[in-house]
């Protein structure tokens, strides 16, 4: 299975969440098993000798693809959620959205000083929610340099602000004209 | 790794989400790789070779495990989300919580007809979420017999409840005293 496959799975819904708009819909690889293996194979064959420490994954898609690749990797799983959802204390950050603001949280605790993190989410778009991840693991002093994708949107130029960021991204496949 | 050294991961947090409460965390069950792998691997052995046809789970703790488990048994995952969150067609379904009410959805196209739909989410507590995904599940045709959890509270009863619904249910460990 390659990526040219895993984007063929990739239903388009037109005019979602508002029109205009062509949303990419990860669900359906998810559906398809071979698709959703093939995702967790490619980024093994990324990531897996890099030596990471752990796996960051931002709520809620970002649990989906990071959580099996952590399995696959044996390295521990860190959920990074919406405020008001993790138990323990947590340190929280908020960031830009197109209007208004969104704000990430993670369990103080999860990070040790110096651990290679890598962060999962399903999408890169403009950046925003990984650079916020980022900005969360580092100040709990775990290092973040490389972030994974299912599709990267390359219009909305994510890739840059994440390098800007010193965070080299990848992404399984992408869609022009977004 | 056994099901007790699992439970032993399990953080309790007392107070949270409200004074009284012995919040049970299954997030330190994540981030330690030996205890997250094992919960998959049990969760392997006891639904591995029992013909399902694909897993669904319930946002956003039961995509942690339930993703991972798909791809270990080779089958699709389906997310059953809180709503407005699915792109395409769903079906919702709301149920009663302890003050209020919550709404699931999940892709009408997800579930062909006769699917053997496996249920998996982190904690069974009223067993409330899974009678709800259940009548989700076979509302669109699909057939659910068994969920599995990581922790029961089976002082809350939700084994019984699923029980008298057709759900066989299976938790990894049980905490008394909820």
């Amino acid at each position: 299975m390659s990526s040219d496959y895993i984007k063929s799975v990739v239903k388009t819904v037109p005019d979602y969440p508002k029109p205009g708009i062509m949303f990419r819909d990860v669900t359906s690889v998810l559906e398809d098993h071979k698709a959703f293996s093939s995702t967790i194979d490619i980024l093994l064959s990324q990531y897996g000798n890099m030596g990471f420490d752990k796996i960051a994954g931002t709520e809620a898609r970002g649990f989906l693809f990071g959580a099996p690749l952590a399995i696959q990797m044996g390295v521990g799983f860190i959920p990074v959620r919406k405020p008001n959802k993790l138990p323990r204390a947590v340190i929280s950050e908020s960031y830009q959205l197109e209007y208004g603001t969104d704000t990430l949280e993670v369990h103080k605790d999860a990070i040790d000083k110096g651990d290679k993190v890598l962060l999962i989410d399903d999408l890169l778009a403009t950046g925003g929610t990984i650079s916020a991840t980022a900005n969360l693991i580092r100040n709990l002093g775990g290092v973040v340099e490389h972030a994974g994708f299912i599709i990267d949107l390359p219009d909305l130029g994510g890739a840059a602000r994440l390098r800007d960021n010193g965070i080299t991204p990848f992404a399984i496949c992408e869609f022009e004209g977004d």
